[in-house]
């Protein structure tokens, strides 16, 4: 017999009214009385668990009272509405057999654990309420991503991930070696000889696909990527791990504005589809983790971004009539309080543009000003920064003096500047952190929480 | 005025005819003549280029005469019908402005480029209409490939690339540090003192995201990966590659008979969706690069699939009346050149199954005769394998004997253990390397050339 799932079921319980189907699902409770009981079961296509009814017609009642959470059953029964009921059907079982047992120290039980405890069992916290709606937000999430750059025409790119451009500051990256790192070769110095490594020379991973993603949007003009990114940032905090996924969009042919725009409608995008099609999840979250989560990410879609230069928001900041623990500087980045502060007055996301130069990167567009440059970040009310880009700097001269300035080797990126060489264009990129949008959606507050296996400073485990 | 992109006018030039339009493009070809010219230029959004006509009218007549091939330009004109010629519409522009100029010796000239010359210049290479088509059919088909699991429910996810269980045989993984590997912190033997580092052991970049994949399939049933892999082969072929892409699905109550219904289904919904959604990179291709490809895809969609297990295969082989070079044989892998002449002989795709156990992975279901497992390869016209996979084995009793008998370090996975301790039960699932699958859609028959920036023994850069 063909088996149903229970997301198919969810979705056609009227049709499939007074029919017989078959279920396979894990046991999340059994709560067994002396001539039937109920099983919930939960095969994880959707949030929500079926009721199934047994009773002491079945040949092995007796070991069906038995099952223990965590089990899981192939269940045959009968689909009956219960419109008087909470739940609109339940399944009235014809058989019940056990798959695969569970012992009784199963460490899922029907309680409430804490979220430290999951994980320490990251292995098992996907079977948990909590867990199926913050993973499937992040999967939906990710298609939202994909859907809306491939329905406007985008290539997405897989930039490398291992490299020898080092310009980030190899500080920042994993070394990766496939020599032998108990013996390996060595230099007459004692250090080691990496010219007998695979790719004869030293390698990375990357903190970044974007100056590799730049040469592709010089051919394609728009492209994005979506891959994961490593750094080897040694801090123990709720919004940083060492290997995350990052979106990074570039357009040719698009300035600041064109940027802001396209941040602003892809956000509202993501969010609309997740909010249709991740429905269960988001409910889910707005009850259990973040009350008010709903109405919080419903109000971001209909909203209007405010765009606001760095100068003004710290004469903004500056007015308030706030005693900031960080006093706003015309110089400086701006801190997690001036961040609230400002998305509370403008009541909405906040793009802040032209940031001082001297805080931002070397490829960003200086300003006509030379004192601040067309970088933009994205600040949405509850969270803070969750997107930053740039304009480039497509002026070949302008591009290396900088680079010299801030001591940035340009040889190693002979092959970047050939963008600026060879039909250079006004151009502009973002990179967003995928974990910190699955924050945004699910109200979780902790990186490690919205990361199935995440890597974390002592942390390596599965 | 707003920028039309190329692939938005190829959509909608009748409705556009006579009107003005603003077009960013960089110059492929420029033919000028005494009193008017012809522009070919392509933005990138769309394999075909446009034409642009320009005449002595327009003020700048003499640079414009002068832009070389690779410039990036700005023109503005009207769009005009022209039925009787083989393209259907141009421009005749009112201005054409350059934005980013190409020196005479700019690499993309129109002319033929070897692909070896190419790969030289994998940073400029998008811009030629071979890498157009390709990259843009990579692109539609990891489309595809999100498309088809998230709309029958699976969950996409993240696993893991950092990894410290080294059960596939570390010598096989990149070893990854934070440490100066300069001057490393020493054992007293000498050896590298890894307690230092990130994560307070070694660790290592992943090929494979299976293990973790099988404990979110025990919770959400049906997920799939998508991500980067690596592997530290030092081959020099054109077939394998250090980095690459991987997607790897796997589903609980699912047999080795469901696992190639997914398989098939799968493959046919991709190759549909590109021929769809990538039908000009694919008539490209199939002029320029494998003549008859159009037809290849089509038929695999249209054809069945054999399903025959590796016994019966090598009966076949055996009384063929070939003269094979490698001597098929019951205990071994099948070659190349039996592959060739299975799909030929059953004019389709061959599913074969159920291998002998001691050339596959421990994780693989052993059969009842104890001989062979519950695999499966399956191989395409024209290609060879292109995914593989198998019904795992859920027996925690004959997994355990399994792992004792091929070696496999049981303490490092210990919670890969638990999926077959709570709940365990029939699952399977499979993995397709992404890159053979995008030279099977376009007939490129070198890894190098459907990766953007590949890394291969020695090729690291970029």
């Amino acid at each position: 017999m063909k088996r149903t799932k229970l997301r198919e079921l969810f979705a056609q319980y009227e049709s499939l009214a007074d029919q017989e189907i078959t279920i396979c699902a894990w046991v999340k409770t059994n709560r067994a009385q002396a001539k039937f009981g109920f099983l919930t079961v939960s095969d994880g296509t959707c949030l929500t668990p079926l009721q199934v009814v047994y009773d002491e017609a079945l040949s092995n009642f007796e070991d069906i009272s038995k099952i223990r959470v965590g089990a899981s059953v192939m269940v045959n029964g009968k689909v009956v509405l219960t419109p008087e009921m909470k739940q609109p059907f339940e399944v009235h079982a014809t058989s019940v057999t056990m798959l695969g047992d569970s012992p009784e120290n199963y460490p899922i039980q029907p309680k409430r654990h804490t979220r430290e405890f999951l994980r320490s069992v990251a292995h098992l916290r996907p079977r948990t309420n909590l867990f199926q709606a913050v993973f499937r937000v992040r999967s939906v999430a990710a298609m939202a991503i994909h859907s809306y750059f491939q329905s406007r025409g985008y290539l997405y790119v897989h930039t490398p991930l291992i490299t020898s451009a080092d310009c980030e500051g190899s500080d920042q990256m994993f070394k990766i070696t496939a020599l032998d790192v108990v013996n390996p070769p060595l230099n007459k110095d004692g250090s080691i000889d990496f010219s007998d490594d695979l790719f004869g020379h030293k390698a990375y991973i990357t903190g970044s696909g974007q100056l590799q993603g730049e040469t592709f949007a010089m051919a394609f003009s728009d492209i994005y990527t979506f891959g994961p990114t490593f750094r080897t940032e040694n801090s123990n905090n709720k919004t940083h791990a060492n290997e995350f996924w990052m979106i990074e969009p570039e357009m040719a042919f698009c300035d600041l504005n064109g940027l802001m725009d396209i941040e602003e409608e892809m956000l509202k995008y993501v969010i609309k589809y997740v909010l249709d099609n991740a429905s269960d999840e988001i409910a889910f979250c707005d009850q259990f983790v973040e009350k008010g989560l709903k109405a919080r990410l419903e109000n971001l879609v209909n909203s209007k971004f405010t765009r606001i230069k760095h100068h003004d928001v710290v004469d903004l900041l500056l007015n308030a009539g706030v005693k900031w623990e960080f006093q706003p500087s015309y110089e400086d980045d701006i801190q997690h309080e001036h961040e609230v502060w400002l998305t509370s007055h403008f009541n909405g996301p906040v793009f802040v543009t032209d940031w001082p130069k001297d805080i931002k990167a070397w490829y960003m567009k200086v300003n006509p000003d030379n004192a601040t440059c067309a970088a933009v970040d994205l600040l949405v009310p509850g969270s803070g920064e969750l997107m930053g880009g740039s304009q480039r700097e497509e002026n070949m001269e302008a591009l290396e003096a900088r680079m010299k300035e801030m001591n940035i080797n340009k040889d190693k990126i002979d092959w970047y500047l050939d963008t600026r060489r060879y039909g250079g264009c006004v151009h502009s990129g973002f990179g967003m952190g995928f974990e910190r949008l699955v924050m945004y959606l699910t109200g979780v507050d902790n990186i490690r929480d919205v990361i199935p296996f995440p890597r974390t400073p002592g942390q390596c485990e599965y």
